[in-house]
């Protein structure tokens, strides 16, 4: 009869040895999973009637081994409470560990490093709510292995999305939901590099955690001027694809001049390229309509990818590709079913979509995002004359231009001031052309509002 | 003043052309949004005044281009309802698209196949209310990058939980959480290769898609031989590692033999080679406790690997692996912040596991499916008595032996039926050394309690 082991209380595993008697055996194995915090303080045991049939041992046996080991402190027994592990006992397994690989000499007091929104905005009550929905009404096929270009839900939610606010030419059927940018962009380059791509053009400023991706691939990532136009796609060289933020160049915030879209989308047709935007932040543009993505002039040639990493949270893990059609069956087979992407999170961001909940965040953020811009400006307006801001019509983030070869004592002295802050050196690629630009890279979107006025006073005090 | 662009209802994006005047370029845009779907039938698109301000141009011009389309039957004005899209309007943005590479010949009517649990049994409501507290409790933190081992209150969580349940020896600190099993399959055997393994030993059964994972990544597969102690682990080759499903062999449903169990620590400890632990259904067994996880006799060259798939739900994509000390930093690193594993499943799972929630839902789960597995073995008895069952003791599924030569035919003859089945053929390695056994799969996990008694049914009638 083993009705107590299937369905009551607790799961517990034990192994009683059996050298020295059956009770002097269990009595070891309790004590030993309590030393070594297997139990923990103030664990619950199962009644020695349970224990005893899950066991297949005499209660009696269980009964002394508890009362054993009661005797010895490691256990406590109290009338209506049961038998529990005694608490103040030190176990041997610890908390989780710090992170490895992270020196963390102190955390900042503040924080403007650009990439992350504010967290403290996230909306919890509406994302629940959301999730109530979703989960309510989802098909019950909806928990299982889905199709690895994600719920049909979502991306039914996403095409009409991306249409209306981004100029997005997107079927449901040609999209594939991936888990944020990095994602989809390492399995865009296990593609390219399977259809036997060796190159994938960059812009001179960017991501170095992107750029490793696409030379884990194995793929060359040659650098393309960067200009008062944005960057110069018309001499791509001999590549299979170029990586763009056309929208809003990351970092330095310009917007791709309209001759050097055309230039890319021509390259494109013209040598059967690829072109990948990166569009990471394009919901965010505050004195005008944002420019429409670059996808909508070419949906053939260009893959649009998205990511609800800046305007909800990193923290979701989820992101999106419109792919042209011809490379949907293909990066869907890349992407497999093994990583990423749950599903109780696609259908609320879904729902969140459809309802209109997206769009209100977004305006909400944006309102918040343009007071801290127009806020930063004033401050350096008022107390750093000499700093040159640019890039501020749109994102998360601003380039403040410095006077030369004094960016690297700006974020020194900052550091040891408990701001923590990137130079513009951090995001230049390796082999750029350029001549290199003392800047930093603010990025205002990060703070908490109540700790964003204290950030942009410590970053006034150590600009030059 | 852009302040409507930034805070005001729904972000549509145009782009008008300006060929043929404003007024003419603005209902072209509108014209062409409706037509390809963009703006989907019933959307309100925004009042003339807001849209004026947002392209910058005079509201009258909205106005005309409005009262344009109206009359010519692509937008719809009514009093208190404002312009919308009408309806009626075929668009050419179609629903999403059936999924590639899968031709459907038409779903079957009852699915036996393994590896999927009872879907209409996730405790929706239960998992709803513990992401309400889980989120409730989130530091806002939580919501960004965060450490690519998963969030620290899963771990602690999970360690806890494994140690207690199943025998594992945990640290928090040396568990990195992944998007299911195959994700961290994924993960150890790139890190396996980039160490300079070039082989992993698996078994004679199991799942291709597994073995796939393997070979992808550079490394060859010998299969180790079967027999009636399930898996001989006495001669595991020249391998960097093996890869087992000790506690229930996948899909013969056999524990490996005590014997075989010291026989593969032995040799890991003796070459330096790694246990890869698959305890995929550890939760489920019926008749007695579960044997304890393989990895808690050596925690430093086993490594052990969980899921959520089978005893909550596939599409929550999320699994565990519990590592040796040595191993962490790389399998951290190899699977970096790029994929899977948002943390509102992770703080949702912690607090299920922490709350009791999750014991309570496996011991409900093993009863449904121990009441299954009793009803399959009696119908088996009472009316294909040819059939001999095993691997009956643990999991979600059980092997019915055939006669010889019976196998093709009896799936065969499923599949003519509307009867989803799966042949034992399916999960043979291709250079096993065993003899081919003729025999189904039969997962009876797989249906929802009110298809059960049918899917049964089915599987009877196509028995010889």
């Amino acid at each position: 009869m083993a009705e107590s082991w299937a369905t009551l209380g607790i799961d517990l595993h034990l192994e009683p040895t059996g050298a020295g008697g059956l009770r002097r055996g269990l009595t070891d194995a309790l004590r030993d999973a309590v030393r070594t915090g297997r139990l923990a303080p103030g664990t619950r045991l199962p009644s020695s009637r349970t224990l005893a049939t899950d066991l297949g041992i005499a209660r009696n046996t269980v009964a002394d081994a508890y009362a054993d080991l009661v005797a010895e402190g490691w256990l406590t027994a109290r009338q209506g409470s049961g038998t529990r592990v005694a608490t103040g006992i030190p176990a041997t397994v610890g908390e989780a560990a710090p992170a490895p690989r992270r020196r963390v000499r102190g955390r900042p007091t503040h924080n403007l490093t650009p990439g992350t929104p504010d967290l403290a905005a996230f909306p919890r009550t509406e994302w629940l709510k959301a999730a109530r929905r979703a989960l309510t009404a989802a098909p019950n096929d909806a928990l299982g292995y889905g199709d690895p270009r994600g719920r049909p839900e979502l991306r039914t939610a996403l095409a009409g999305y991306l249409a209306r606010s981004r100029g997005v030419r997107a079927d449901p059927g040609n999209i594939v939901v991936c888990a944020g940018f990095a994602h989809g962009l390492q399995i865009l380059a296990k593609v390219l590099r399977a259809r036997g791509a060796r190159t994938v053009a960059v812009e001179s400023y960017g991501l170095s955690v992107h750029w490793n991706l696409l030379t884990d691939a194995g793929l060359a990532i040659p650098p393309l001027p960067y200009d008062e136009r944005a960057t110069d796609t018309r001499a791509i060289p001999d590549a299979g694809a170029v990586l763009l933020t056309p929208a809003h160049q990351f970092p330095m915030g310009t917007a791709l001049h309209p001759d050097r879209r055309a230039a890319v989308v021509d390259w494109a047709r013209r040598t059967g390229g690829l072109v990948l935007e990166d569009d990471y932040d394009g919901e965010f543009r505050y004195d005008r309509q944002p420019v429409g993505a670059l996808q909508g002039l070419d949906p053939d040639h260009v893959v649009y990818l998205g990511t609800a990493s800046k305007s909800l949270a990193p923290g979701l893990r989820l992101g999106w590709m419109v792919l042209p059609p011809s490379l949907v069956e293909e990066c869907a087979a890349a992407k497999g079913n093994s990583d990423g992407c749950g599903v109780l999170d696609q259908l609320t961001l879904a729902e969140f979509l459809t309802s209109g909940a997206y769009d209100r965040q977004v305006r909400s953020a944006r309102l918040r995002y343009r007071h801290r811009r127009d806020a930063l400006v004033a401050a350096l307006t008022a107390r750093a004359p000499e700093v040159h801001v640019t890039g501020i019509a749109a994102g998360l983030h601003a380039v403040l231009r410095l006077p030369p070869g004094t960016e690297r004592s700006v974020v020194q002295a900052a550091a040891w001031q408990g701001l923590a802050l990137h130079g513009l050196a951090t995001y230049r690629h390796g082999h750029a052309d350029t001549d290199p630009l003392d800047a930093l890279v603010v990025g205002y979107g990060t703070p908490p509002d109540h700790a964003w006025t204290a950030a942009l006073e410590a970053l006034c005090r150590v600009l030059p």
